[in-house]
Parts: C-alpha cells; structure tokens; sequence
C-alpha cells in the first residue's frame, strides 16, 4: 500500500497538541489561547486540538454523534470551531486536528470488532462521513489520525480517505498527516512518521518523523494533582528539542487542559520559557536539517543543525546543553578552516577561536552577558568538513 | 396507499401506556408492574412503555443512539428489555412499544426537514436500522407509532417497513400496529385509529379506533406539582371507558412515571378502583362489539355493548353512569319481550321489570347491598329489537 | 412537677401536622395550601409546620443555628414564617409549631450527654434562646415539644418555659402544649397527652389527649417509594377519627410533603374525601365530648359523641362505620323514650323506629339517597339513658 | 491599651500562609504538605492555615459551629487537626492558624452591628468561646487575628483574651500574634504589625513587622483562571523578600490551595524556587538583623542585613538583585578596611577587592561557575562602618 500513499507535502517543524477528553471547558477562551501563542514568540506553529479521543466525545457538533459532542453536553460550545476561527484569524499559526478513528464503546465498533473486521459498519455509517465532515467544515492542515491499533488499512480505507484528502478535498494543497492509519501503519506508512509516543531515537532517521512528548513526563490529559518534580522543567524541553531536530524531527509538545478548559500557569510558564529561548535561539530551530553529525564527537550534550541560505552558503548551528566550566570548548565534529567564523546567538561580536593541541578553541564571553539561559547556540560558517 | 397496508389483524381491547421522557429511573421496579397488574384484575391488557420520544432519547440500548440511551446515560439500565421480560413471564399481559418516528433535535433529521424531505439520510441511518433492531430484539406485540406530522409516509417509507413488519418480523402473526406513519395518516390509514389525543366521538366509528386517555388531565408525562383535581376521578374515568368501548374503541389509559421510575400512589388508586370496577363489571367490556344503540333515547348517561357467545346466544350490557334516585328506570333503546330476562352485575338474582305505561319498568335493588360503585351493569337476555 | 405545670387551655380538635426533615421545598406554595383547606371544608383546624426535626435544621432563620437553616441553605426561604403569615390571613385555621428539643448531632448536646446531663450548655446557649425566638417570632399557638426520650425535665428547664409561655409570652393566653417535655412525662403531664404515637387507647381517657396519625401507615416523612396500599384508605381515617373522637381525643393527622414541598395528590385525595365527609357529618366530631358510652354494646363499630347546646339540650351521635346490610338497626347503648327522636345527617326527614323485641329498631332510608360514604352518623334527641 | 498588651515574644523570620475560603478540599494531603516544606530547604517556617474567614465556615469541628464547619460539611475532614498534627511530627515547622474574628453573615454578629455594638451576644457565645477551644485544642504558635474593621477592641474584648492567651493558655511561652485585634489597632498596637496587605515599606521599621504578601498578583484566594503573568515570578519574590528582611520585616508568603485541596505546581515551583536560593544564600536572611543601610546609596536594588555571632563578630549581607553586567561592583554603603573580607554565598574562595578612584572594587568570578541564580549575596567581615 505504501506507494500509492501520498507522501508529506511540506515541511512541520513544531506542533503543540491539546490532548482532552474532558467536555466541561466551560473557560475555554480561544482568543487568550491565541494571544498567548502570539506572546510566545513561538513560530511555524501547529496548534492541533482533540476532535475526539476514544471515547468518541467529539468536540465539534458532529451531526454523527447526536448528543453525545460538545454543542449538545458539557460546555454547549463549538471547540473547535471556535478555536479554528481564532487560530486561522493570525498569520504564523496554523491549526490541526487529532482524530481517533476508532471508538472503544461504539456498539457498531463493537459489532465490526465481533465480526473479525468482516463487516464495516462502523466506519461506513460514523466514522468516514464523520472525518469528511471535519475536514470539509473546518479545513485543518494537520490530520494527526489516531488508529494504530486493531483493525488493518483495509477496514477504515485509509487509502480512499487519503486519496480524497490529497486531491479532492479542500485541503488538499496544505495538509500534513501522520502514519497512524491502521494496525502496523506506524512507522512505516503515511505523512511524517511518530511511531511510539514520546519517540526519540537519537540518531538520524530516513523519513520524515515526530517526537510526541509531553509536558507532563506521565501523562496525556491534565492531573489536578500533579506536582512539579512531575512535569518536563524547562531544561528538559529544550535537551528534547535539540535531539528532535538534530535527527530530522518535529516536536509535538502536548499540553492538557484542565476539565474546566482552562490552560494552567505551569504549563504557560513552560511555553513561555521555551518562547524566549527560541526568540534568541531559534535561528537553529525553525527551517533548519540535520548535519552531517547529529551531535558532538567529544563533548557530551551538543546537538547540530544546519541551514542553508538562498545564497547557497550554509550555517551549522551546534546546540550546548550545558555551558563549559571553564569557559572554553574544544568540539570534535566541525572541521574550521582559517576563515570558520563562530558566533554565539544572543552576543554581539563575532567569537574568538584559537588553534591548540587538542583542536580549534572557542573561548566564550562572560555568561552574565549573553541574554539566554538553559542552552547555548553556537553557529559556525565556512566549516571544512565535507559537503554537509 | 391505504388499500396497500396491512389491515389490523387481532382485536385490542384496552392498552396500557407510560409515555417517558425522563431518564433516570432509578427506582424502576420491573417485577412490581407486573404484580401490580396482576393484582389489578384487569384483562387482555397491553402493557406499552415509550422506547423513544421526541427528543431522540432511547430507553433501550440502541446500537444507533450511542450514548444518548438509558444504559450508557441515567438509569444505566435496559427499561425496554426488563419490563419485556417481566410481562412475557406473565399469562395475560402484551408487552407493547411506543416510538417517536422523529427526532427534534437530530441534525440528520434536521438537514432533511432543511431539505424539504428530498434527502432521507435519518431514515436510512437511524430511524428504519433502528426500528428493526427493536423489533427483532424485543418483540412487541403492539407498534404505537408517533410520527403523524411533518413528512408524508413516502420520506419515512412506511409500507416498507410495515410490509416488513408483516410478512418478516418475528411478530408478524400478532402485532398491531396504529395509525400515525406519516402526515395526514392518522385517522384514515394504518392500524386502528387514533386520531388525535382524546378522541372520543361519542358515536360508532367505521374503523377500529382509540381513545388516547390521561389519567392526568393536562398531560401524558408525569407533573411533580399536579393537585388532586387535575386528575381524572374512578367516576370520570369508568364513563370514559364506556363511552368508548360503546363506540367501538379501545381505552388507552397513560400514565406518567415520575422522574426516578415510580408509579405515583394516585395513578396506583385509580388503576386499582378500576380494577376493582372491572373484576364485577368487566363482563360488559371484554370481547364486548358495539350494539345498535350506543347511548339511551330517554336516559342519559346510559351507554349499551353486546356480546355473542358461542352457542349464539346474545347478552346487551346498559352501563349506568348514576343509580337513580328513586330506585326504578324506564330505559328507551331495549325493546322488552315478555322473556327478556334483566340482570344487574353484581346482585345474585335476576331484576324485576314490569310494563308500565312509560315502558318497562325495572327495579333496582337497594344501592347498599350491590357489591360495586361509581357505574352499574344491567345485562338483558332475549331482548326483541331487531337483529342487533 | 406536674402541679406546677399549667393545665391546657382550651379544647383542640383536630390539628393537621406536616413532618420534614428535608430541606430543599423548592415547590413550597403556602398560600396554595391554606386554598387547599379552605376548600377541604375541615374546621377547627390547626396546622403545625416542623420548625426543626431532631437533626437540627431549622426552616427559620434562627439567629442560633447559622448556615443550618432553610433560609442559609436548601430553598433559601423562611418556610415557618410563610407558611404563618397564610394562615393567620384566613378565619378558621390556626398555627402551631413542632420543635425537637434534642439535636443528635449537635456538638453541644452531645458534650452534656457525656457530662451524665450535669452540664446544660445546648439548653443554654442553643434551645431556650431558639425557642424563645420562635415562639416571640411566629407566636404559635400550637407548640408541639417533642423531647421525651434522654433527660428529664430539670436539664430541659421545661417549668420554667413554659411559665414563661403562659405569663409572658405573647401567645400566653391562647397556645396550647403536649405533654413531651423531658423523659417520663409523656402520658402524665404537660397540656395534652399523646402518649406513644398513634395512641388509640379505644376507651374513655381521663385527660385530654391525642392520636398522632400518619396517613402513610409506616412512615412521617415522605417515601417517594411507597405503594397505595401503604396509605390509610379512607375508611380506615374516619374510623381512627370515630375512635380517637369517641375517647375524648383529638386526631393529628400527619401528611408527609415530598422534599421538593409539595404534597403529593393521595394526601391531596385523603384530606378532601375527609373534609367531604365532614362537611355533613362534622356536627359528630367538632365540640363533642365523651358520652356515657364510647361504643355500641350489641353493634359493632359504633361510635359515640355528645354534644350540650346553650339552651341546656343534648345530642348523642352514633358513628356507624358500617351500613347494616338490612338497612335495619337495633342498637344496645342508646335508652329510647317515646319522645325520642332520631335522624341520620345528610338525610332530611326523621328517621323511623319502632319498638321491637329486640329493643327500638332503626329502619335507614336507600343509602343510594344518602349524601354520604364511608360512615354514616345517627343523631338522638331526648334518649333516656341517665344524665349523660 | 496598648501599653497593656504583651509584646511579641519571639522573632519570626518567615511565615507561609494558606488562605481558603473553600470547603471540599478532598485532595488535602496534609503530609505531602510536610514533606514538600522539607524537600523545599525553607527553614524557620511558621506554615499558618486559615481556621475560619469571613464567612464563619471553620475548618475544624468547632463545636460553636454545628453543620458549618468542614467535618461537617464539605471535605468531612478536620483540616485544622490534620495539619497541626503533621507539622508538630516534624522538626523545623512550626505551625500557625489564622482566624477571622467576625463573621459577615453571622445573625448574632449582625444584631450587634445593629445595635452599635452596645450588645456583645457574637463575642460571647461564639468568638470567644470558639478561639479559646481553637488555642487549648490545636496549640498554635501563631495566631494571625483578622478584624482591623468596624469595632473596636473593647466589642472584642482583644486584651482579655490576650491576657488569656499569654498567661494561660497552653502555648503562653511560644505563641505570636499579629496586629489585627480590632479597629485603628493595626500597625500600631499587638504583637508584630502587618499595617496593610502588601505592606512594603521600604524603610527602617521601629516594630517587628510583617509583610503579608500573595504569590498571586491579584488575590489570597486560588484562581482557576489565572495565567502566568498574573504570578510573581521568582526574581520578584526575592527582590520582596530582601527588601522586607532589609528593614526588619518577616515575610509572609501567601498560597491560594484550590477548591480541591491541591497546591498548584506553578506554587511548588515557586516555593521550590526559593528553596534552592535560599539553600545557598539563607545565611543572609534567617537569624538576621537590619544593618545600618537598607539598601546601598550608590547602587540600585543591593539591600543589606546584618549578623551578629556568639563570639560577637559581626557579617554584613549585600543581597544584589542584578548581576552587574561588567562583572565589577563599587559600593557606596559598606566603608572598607585594609583587612575586610568579601565573600560571595555559593563560591568557595574569597573575593578580590582592590582601591580604585571611585571605591574599593569588587570583582565578581565567572557568573556560570556560581551555585546560584536570581540574586546573590555578598559577606563582608570586618567592615569599618560605624559600630553598626
């Protein structure tokens, strides 16, 4: 199946996901989420929110789900109606949909499932006019299908609902879609590959791929009764994102409302962190490719990017998780010509480097005054290594 | 179309019916319906419970109502399938169904009234799968159909599903079904004729016809802050059922549970005082036919049915709504051969009557001896009108 | 002590009770139940609200029971002092007040229970202030105290409030108590006696006493689950009240709201079938005493009352529970002379007797012409029997 | 009246603080409370809960509080009991109650106000017996009082529970109160003064005080719909916290649990926060005095304390709120001497200072290599002010 699956079309470089399967939300305010994002200093931004989990509550006023969705129980709201109109309302952010094709207690579900796969009535009566519909009325440019488990391709016609996708449907320029439809589809088939959640394999991958994380290091959906030495600290996130993308990946950052929709400071503080390193940093981040090396050779905890201009030159862009003790850093993987110039995103002036006996010596400027925190970008032109 | 539908095929004498909206029922008792119903001493009763209303709501586990049915909401029970079982234990009772044809609030329903009733994507998705699988899952032995506004029996493709019902079900031999499958349906096609709420013409009807009664006089649904004097009393109600019976109809009697599932002590006082009036006087209702006369010419509040038995013989029941003051009656439609034999329901020996210039004149005995209230039963044998 | 109390008052007939012990009564109409006694024809009736059940809520705001009353919690309204300001706008009903002493709950009483009843802080601090206020407050004229288990009188200070009830207190000149004021004094001293519940002694009693009834045959409180056929039928309540007004009692028939405040229609049925009956044969039951005899010698179920009119002239009622299936009488209690004249309320004429061997016999007119059911009430004027 | 109350007894340096006005807490774990002070390296901490706000709702069985209090109603727990105990099991917290002295729905209360406060029935039969069970039942060791509006201390008889509370109440040798005892007492009569919410004076203080501060920009009770921007973050509670201890004041640091019982983890992290600074740089603010400067006259936002040691040598702290971007300092309030010694908290050598035309200056290492972040802190010994 896999050839005539249309591959990915353009490039994802970070999604946020809302996962939910709470139906309160009675203070959910599309517009501060927006806002929020905006302050953020977060870029080429995918906000991806749950239409529906496994329980089938869809989130959306689905004439397939008759009582049983957002407008008719709970909240008695749009969600995602309100927060497309929002979200598409701004440049620099894009917005998408989960969808979990499957419905644990759906009795037709159930019924297909007692049959061995054999009868389709599940799919034929909710599930595909149901997805046609959301694509249709709200037009999202992610579909991130949830449907890896049970039944195979064949069952849900992924390939029919994806050839509509691309070519007939109203996104069929922009959409971007993972790999997770149908039984063993993961990892294999489809857009961009997230195989397992929170995948992250540290070294370069050959397709297009994912690294699901969350915020919360257990959990999907929202704990009240969480505590902080449970959730990602800040330090962490940015260690995830540099591995993601040095090895050719998106980071989805998930964050779970709570049930009365409500994003909780926490949560902001993180995004918001993570927005200023970016703003500072995020040269290496955002329409950036792996390296030749994904991280460094000698020194622990430095991750490469790379970025190649209109121009034709190329920028390596190396990632320290960690600033050096003593102030200076000898790496083993860029080779330095006598005209590589280093920089450090966040300093002025150019930065000093000496040869020695160990290898090419970057001295850093006093960490007072370089205006980030966490993690450190040095960036390298006119590097001698082999065509990267 | 008529001449295409199903005539109906068994005789109905008097039916039963809990109209619900509510959902909760947490007290429903199965088992003491029945016992309650044995306990009445009423006969040839069909017991029938709403399994849908309006509101799309269904009391039964719907394979095509997921999640807005009483075993994934409220009760978290089967009504229909208990109180099925329950009755088909039982000698003596029919165990009958209410469905609503359409739903208010369905979007499918509402984009085909949208549509002028040129789409029929509820009736193809929801309405006919679902009809069926309450069929063949409880097997009612009446259908009392609500469905007589709106769309013509063409959108809901009713002489399909009543052929269906007919000549496929599992109750084909047994089941009766109403009138109202389609607009400008009722009262002129279908089973027997319902025509509107409390129809009670007071004359005979061409067609088998009832009468849709509340105990309650405003209202099929249960009202937590009805007074006394919006119910009807025994004296109202067992004039109802003669003035029906006598026209050849069926008495539907409705009462309204209350929210958690319990039948109200007055509906429970009622049912029983018209027991207690039928356990004497039910000879003159049951397997009764319609006489020549439906009401007296002289006496009024007098009204007249017939029986036939099986050796040919004839009985006429004159069921009077008030004893008369002075203990004697001089009644216009019987003529009087000198062999009619006059008895009284509930009095041991036959009833005098002598001629009297007025007529025959038949003597009551004393009230306080004859062992019934609220409406008595004279019975004439060898009466001399023309063939009745 | 029970010298020092003071003697009742004046005499009580019939007093009307409503139990609660919940607090919601969201439905409460108090005008709609004055209109609902108006019409029931009942007189000389008091009707006594629950002010506080021995869980301690109070529907008051008591000024010692903050944010444990109906007005801070449940309805939000002050049910005594609504349900007070109906009656007294109306002639022919009167007010009272049921008041536990006891709070089973309260931190107070229970600390004084542990004390062996040596300290009495809860009288102090709690119930004294509380039904000072209440009495100053509302001004019942009915407090029926109910405090018989636990301590005796000296912890409750019973003498000393009810002398100030009796001398100071602005109903000092027209309230009425029961005898429930600390251990052992039930049946020995106080106002009127009631004993146990539903004390029906069925002989003469030396002191003023009452029969505290409940409709419902097991309960005071209402049981939204309970059957028809767990309810006095009518029959059973007149001849409670026959019994109870033969003895020398007054009847407290209690009826138990439902906990949204209304009362339920079988109540509804219960007190206008009694007021119907009532409404003729009331002359039995309203200022009657005691006569000679409380029940027929030679007769079963039958009652008697007296009643002296201000001209010196006697009545003597007999209360026949049943209509003898002959329509003739010969009673063994009542002494005829030949000026003895007999009727039957609800008929118009003098009833016919004539001396038998058996003694006078009574020949009752058709009970058809008899404007009443149930119990049917003779009335002798000038009976020989010695001064009654 | 002044003259006549105790003084405080004891210095208090910080005070966390729980305000709640909510009652179901079902996820209170008072223990997790206690371990997470301990992991949180917060020492010399008075962890004070509210026992009752203004609402009259107590978090204790109080036993002038039937039904409205948090055993009674709501979590069903005794919050007060349960974290008394926790803490007391644990060395290093002390634990403290809030109570609020009126009561704005208390009727009794009310009925003072009413009369203007010439009557007393509030105080006597629910303030006072109420707070003198809370001191014998739970010990505080701070009473933080709440009733600096409407009467006086002579309507609250403040002096003589005072008088009560410090020479015979079980804690007279440990407890501290506040200032809050009646009208125009605050900031000028009780133990040490907490003047105004937010009370930041920015001055030399002649009376201990207090510096009752929210985490929450807005608000002392949770907001489920605060966002980040709403929470000081940790740099503002540092920069509060100096400025406080610099002019002799303790810090009260207010958190809002949630309606659940919950501390949000944007409060952990911010408690933890200070833990981590206070770990390496808590020399500077427990046990410390003011010094002869608050803050530096030179340099912006450097505030000083001061120690003296049991061997009489005396340090003088420099909390720098910024890092000096030149990685040099001269400071204008410290006079130095040939032989003073600079230390900086979190680096193990000493500090070089060398005489300049502008002062002596300070060189500060490499700020990367400190063990601290937010602010830091330097140690001057043997400074040639004036004997401070």
């Amino acid at each position: 199946m896999g050839d005539t699956l249309p591959v990915i079309r353009r490039e994802v470089t970070m999604i946020f996901f809302f996962a939910t399967k709470h139906h309160y939300f009675i203070n959910f305010h599309e517009s501060q989420i927006v806002i929020f994002f905006q302050k953020s200093h977060l870029k080429t931004l995918y906000i991806v929110l749950t239409s529906k989990h496994h329980e089938g509550f869809t989130n959306f006023p689905s004439p397939y789900s008759f009582n049983w969705n957002s407008v008719d129980v709970g909240p008695n709201r749009d969600l995602v109606g309100e927060l497309s109109k929002a979200i598409k309302a701004h440049r620099g952010m894009k917005f998408g949909l989960y969808y979990s094709l499957y419905e644990w207690f759906n009795p037709l579900y159930q019924k297909d499932k007692a049959n061995g796969w054999t009868t389709r009535d599940f799919v034929v009566n909710k599930m595909t006019p149901e997805l046609k519909y959301l694509v249709e009325t709200y037009q999202p440019e992610v579909i991130w299908s949830d449907g890896d488990w049970e039944p195979q391709y064949t069952y849900w016609d992924s390939p029919g609902f994806l050839a509509w996708l691309y070519n007939d449907s109203p996104v069929r320029d922009t959409v971007v879609v993972n790999d997770r439809w149908g039984s063993t589809m993961a990892c294999s088939h489809g857009g961009y590959y997230t195989c397992t959640d929170r995948f992250n394999p540290g070294t370069l991958q050959p397709h297009k791929w994912e690294n699901c994380w969350t915020i919360d290091k257990q959990s999907w959906g929202y704990r009240r009764n969480a505590h902080i030495w449970e959730y990602c600290s800040i330090e962490e996130l940015i260690q995830v994102l540099a591995e993601t993308v040095s090895c050719g990946g998106n980071l989805l950052l998930n964050v779970g409302p709570s049930h009365d929709g409500t994003i909780k400071p926490i949560f902001e503080e993180r995004l918001l962190q993570m927005g200023v390193w970016l703003r500072v940093n995020g040269e290496a981040i955002y329409h950036s490719k792996p390296w030749l090396h994904q991280n460094d050779t000698e020194v622990s905890d430095v991750w490469y990017t790379k970025r190649t201009f209109e121009d034709g030159s190329d920028k390596v862009y190396a990632i320290l998780l960690d600033w050096p003790a003593t102030g200076t850093l000898v790496l083993g993987a860029p080779k330095f010509c006598t005209n590589t110039i280093v920089n450090l995103l966040g300093w002025p002036q150019p930065i000093t480097w000496t040869a020695s006996t160990r290898g090419p010596e970057i001295v850093l400027p006093p960490r007072q005054q370089v205006v980030t925190d966490w993690a450190w970008v040095l960036v390298f032109q006119g590097l001698c290594n082999d065509k990267s």
